[in-house]
């Protein structure tokens, strides 16, 4: 058994999500397992090189690891010809030119979500990639979540017959901040800073139903702004110019229709924060981050409006739940496993920077939806093929 | 004490619901309990007239409650002077004549929803009411309804501060009529029939919203036939050429977002049949038929989006009932007893025939905006002054 | 509506089952609920006419239901040209001289299983109904069980995929006499009283398999007698003669395997007296009598064999419940409506003499497989075309 | 107190069943409780010698255990005048060459089942034991199991009355591969590499009936392919040309009847993966791995056969569970015990090879049943005297 050592140039690793999925739950892990397996039984390691604007919390993240190798300077990590992939968890508006650099100096290119801040950046970005004939990934963790792992696998055996209908509920109370503090930064709150919950949760939404269901056809939304006015890190009030509610209708190929309310102003009556209910001729699904829970058309219920009776079924008790049948592993270090096996292995991998522009299509329709007061068709990209 | 008596003639009521819930437990209920009371401290009793086309039906009908008077010409029934009230519960093609017969025989007129089949015919029926200046009112059952009277009475108290958002999920499996029999008329799912979802379901979604949270503004909507072919009462299959569900979205008086889901293809994960969600700046609430649950502002749970942790909160179990305080009577009778003492007494009646207009306006907007991919802005009918 | 009245020669309903489940809960439970509806409103009520050969027994149950028509003389009842049903409830044996007389006086024929002792028997009397022209029938009353209803609906719907086989337990502890009394009658157990849990059982599996799933092709039995002595109703010891257990294997077109136990013999684990265990690709499910319960491909569990581990699976509790969604009705009256409907109505009845003559030729092959120790290949029956 | 010490061959403990039932579980635990103990109180410590084909995997083996010997080279361990016992846990096909060896060099041999691919392999194996006077025996760890050691304990004491007959269920659903991954290795499911639950299982039934029930005297089987195409280890589909069904009739010495169903295609309707059915005159039981439950004669309802009434009995209910009474020792753990006493103290152990022979014999014989269509009768075999 043979094993080698893959460089992996990670930018942007001192935020939350990039330091504990990525970094700690995904590359450190993947190290720590003996490496990822390929198809011949060799394994490959993975060698992290910090890097950030900020060196005090490098160092201190490298030291916490034991990791020797971290720098400010992008320049010098893309030097390193053993760094055969880049990774990118910055700032959104800060995503394009480090991506743009890593892919000129030859690098194997795998970022967060969204790829650009437009889709004219999220194409551009797509066609370098694509001429450079380097391998490239978008971040789409929650297609590896358990809930929506088994909701696939009911696909994929049929379980819905035809398939009519999804609804999706996303969302919690994201507080205002001046009274109890807010658990989002200010930014997502303010469209200048590219923040909005169109722009961060309808490139979800696109991977997830084009993955699942079929291709965005058509999309319909009303995004709005529920609260004007928020207090920030700071306790200081600002005003609050980007969306926090979107309420969405997504046109899918097939004539299944998504309906998807996305908001950070409601409060969570629901069994998990995230919930999609998929409705089939011959049956039903609702899944969460981490259950799935089933009614098969043999199973439903009869239920006659009639209101003079109080209790006429007890209907949330006739779902039952899916069983899990394996272990599901960290959904971040699976689609990391998929993409080291893509550059080491040539294994296949559908979450390229095309798949990648479609969110930020699907995004940019929504916005425009909400603003025109009309239903937005969209098209198949070219750099999808 | 003294009591009077109000005859009433009643059209309509032999199907089910004229019969069940406008005869028996409305009409006779209230004559049962000793009548209406009016402020003075007299007490109104109801002498039904009932009025159909098929004789066998009404006799039958009149034997089993004691009943003595009915007939097949309603001409006869509107020459009694002292019938004062013409109810109508017949199909809705049959009653924009009828009721203009009644109110030309200076006949005060309650009737079921919808008032017409077209805006048009809804507004002239309601000026026809207002020139001849007689009482008039349309059934709104679901306000009466011990949800929904909660969630008035939560509105009322301003518990929820700032309103911002409505979701509502209305809808259960019909069956396809192939398989097994299906629980609703063919007629349903015919539009050349007066079929469709958005016909039968956005009148009382306008009433709701509008007595609840204010006035609609504009209707996006996107109403599909998620079901093309069904089986007949009689097994036969046919074509669907009705809408099943509709997906819609309305922009309330205030910048309230009311999404609301009604469907006969989906399969009930929830705990009525029909749920409303509202959040509001200081709190939440879910209402269904029976009854209703809420979360304070200060009860509410600060969730942090992380998938890696299995069940973060129990979130259904942060939301606490509301008492009832009161025993709820029967929707329809309450209405019932309101429309009396609006004729005998003068008291407030706001359910009137303008008020019914809207509901097919809002219905035809939903309509035309699913037609034609756009948002459709409302505007005050005249009527409503 | 217009109202007709048949008149049903009803011979051999003073034992328990012709009393209680034909005449009481079918022939005249259709009467008090106002006849049989045709296909064009039509109403169809039913005069039934005692036969028998103790004149005591019928008189009293005639005047028990306020009969009239009761006689000891098949000839005298079959003289009656308003009398056009002819129903045989007697013992076996009895069975093919009256049905022949029936036919030849016209009436349409209904009886109860098996039609014959033999094959030649049952055959014969098939022919001579086709040839003679009546209408005829079999009484197959599980499949109008309501747990055998839900298996149906499955099938029909498509639950199973493609089905694998069946497992079907039935039985339960006869009694041997001495100790506590029996609660079945002593013929049973006597081979040549016409006894034997085969002839006795094998037709019902035959109606069940063939209406379920295919045409039996196959079997493969091994009857045998476990209790050699048992005590009859006088408390006499007596040989048992008969088979009291038969453990069998039936082959279906399209290679399902039916592997069926039924035996006298036996202490009851499971839910329901019967049981029957469906495997398909897709799903199984478990239906007894009144239930059904099922698990779904995307609900199976995956096990492992680890002797180690105590209890790794609640298997019992992962299947899940059928819900009923209609008001299942009495089985045998749901078939006399059937077969009124066939006669006066001429609508489709697929449980003709040809069907019953298939549940014969199963039950003989069943005896003659386990007597000589060899699978018995079975061949569609002439009579059945 | 005195101790010596045995030393034991072990070959093929890589495997899963090797490495952790006989290694670990027995041969080890053996040693860590302080030896077996004789009947004059010497006690026997074990010293292992692991053989095998893999150096590595043996290396490793013998370190995570502190072991010290371990060899590829079967007869440098042979030599080994200390090593009294050889133990063989390899794959079928290698047995008996193997072992052949073993007896050769004059050690007792103990083994996992088969003992053979086929009855003439099995019998001379058990020839050539028995002619050179070593003590042999096959592993048949179901007997230990807890569940059927109570149903022993039953047994013995007289519970049962006349046994009449043995119901078993066997399996569950192995997923095909494609949609899920399956549990068991894909060599099970082709014939050509000695796949099939004939071969598989039937030596167990073999064991079970003949040990507690009586000496199998004729077998009738259908051993069928439900699935015919399969996905392996690397989801690549192959032709499933083994057995993954057996329904199978055991005519048990004494007339009592075995019907036991065997099955991979089967969805789990029971308490546990194997479940006995023993009726007897006097009472019943069921036995599962873990678990055993009872129903005495006196204990017995009368259920009459109704099907108008719903809920007759809770039948489940009326069986109680038979108390532990004692701590059960691992399956495997016991049987080693018995075969170390039957070497060193000549303690009795019933369960050698011409038993083994006897599994070998029984597989087969269903195998031809089903091929040829008939019931095949057993004879004793000469080994066995």
């Amino acid at each position: 058994m043979t094993t080698r050592t893959l460089g992996v140039i990670m930018n942007g690793v001192t935020g939350r999500m990039g330091h504990n999925q990525h970094l700690v739950r995904s590359v450190l892990a993947i190290n720590e397992q003996g490496g990822v397996a390929l198809g011949d039984g060799e394994r490959v390691l993975l060698r992290p090189v910090l890097v950030g604007r900020n060196s005090a919390k490098l160092r201190a993240l490298a030291q916490t690891y034991g990791l020797e190798e971290w720098t400010t300077s992008l320049g010098e990590a893309l030097d390193d010809p053993g760094a055969e992939i880049y990774f990118d968890a910055q700032t959104t508006q800060a995503r394009v030119p480090a991506v743009t650099k890593a892919i000129e100096a030859g690098k194997h290119v795998y970022v967060e979500k969204p790829t650009a801040e437009s889709l004219h950046g999220a194409t551009e970005l797509a066609g370098l990639a694509r001429t450079a004939g380097v391998k490239n990934g978008v971040v789409q963790d929650k297609l590896f979540l358990p809930g929506l792992l088994k909701l696939k696998r009911l696909v994929d055996g049929g379980f819905f017959g035809r398939i009519l209908s999804v609804r999706g509920e996303f969302g919690y109370w994201v507080f205002e901040g001046d009274w109890q503090a807010a658990q989002r930064p200010s930014w997502n709150y303010r469209s200048e800073d590219g923040g909005g919950i169109v722009l961060d949760m309808f490139p979800h939404w696109t991977y997830v139903l084009e993955s699942l269901f079929g291709r965005v056809d058509a999309v319909t939304a009303r995004a709005v702004t529920h609260i004007a006015e928020r207090s920030d890190e700071d306790g200081k009030p600002y005003d609050s110019t980007a969306d926090d509610a979107a309420y969405g209708i997504f046109e899918l190929d097939g004539g299944i229709v998504a309906q998807i309310n996305s908001s950070w102003c409601v409060r969570v009556n629901r069994d998990e924060l995230l919930e999609f209910q998929v409705d089939g001729t011959h049956g039903s699904a609702v899944a969460g981050l981490r259950n799935c829970r089933v009614q098969h058309r043999g199973m439903t219920p009869k239920p006659v409006w009639n209101p003079d009776v109080p209790a006429e079924h007890g209907f949330r008790g006739q779902w039952h739940e899916v069983p899990d049948n394996v272990d599901f592993d960290n959904a971040f270090k699976t689609q990391w496993e998929m993409f080291i096996r893509h550059v080491a292995d040539d294994a296949p991998f559908p979450h390229d920077f095309a798949a990648g522009a479609r969110g930020v299509y699907v995004a940019e329709a929504g916005l425009r939806s909400s603003a025109e007061g009309r239903r937005i068709e969209l098209e198949p990209l070219d750099d999808h093929s």
